[in-house]
């Protein structure tokens, strides 16, 4: 899609397309969920190769969309760069509590389980 | 698999057993999400048959084994009848705030698209 003055721009769900289904549809994968907690403590956008993931780049990519496509994360061109980061205050609005829980979750699951 | 004095016994997860990335993705079917709202007002375990659900009777029975088998129900059998119910106290213990965080979104999601 392209945007008055060529720049790219991806499609993201507005605030009242966004499924609390799909969220968590998003969130149930191992690796979307790690790229979900590297964000939680970013305070910036991220680019894909700052994850370091044991998948290939064009798994790597469908995770974002997945993630992109549920309303989980935000996506921008900044100049060449696509950068990454949670839609956490759109998420907290619609679903209060649900991400920080999951958030919390998958922390004490990752210290119960080191090796998963 | 059979118990002592023959009765029927369905397999469940330990509470170790349970993982997040399963329970999230059990909850991110809508039927199924319909499925553990019944179940969370219900103050007994309840029938099958109590549920009615858009689907066939094959497609529930897939539903309650996918809500069984990542922690989400417990089924047992109570003479002929297969009693569900929620393991809310197991999920709790696991995963604090996060079954309430969902149910609390499921209920605002269904207030908000009552056609959804």
């Amino acid at each position: 899609m392209a945007a008055a003055g060529g720049a790219r721009v991806l499609a993201h769900p507005a605030l009242d397309e966004i499924r609390l289904e799909h969220v968590l549809h998003a969130l149930s994968d191992p690796i979307r969920l790690r790229i979900v907690r590297q964000m939680a403590v970013a305070s910036t956008g991220l680019v894909c190769s700052y994850f370091e993931l044991p998948v290939a780049k064009s798994t790597l990519t469908h995770h974002f969309r997945v993630l992109r496509e549920s309303g989980v994360i935000r996506q921008i061109y900044r100049g060449t760069a696509k950068l990454s980061e949670l839609r956490g205050a759109d998420l907290e609005k619609l679903f209060p509590g649900l991400l920080d829980s999951v958030l919390r979750a998958a922390d004490e699951e990752a210290a119960r389980l080191p090796g998963a």
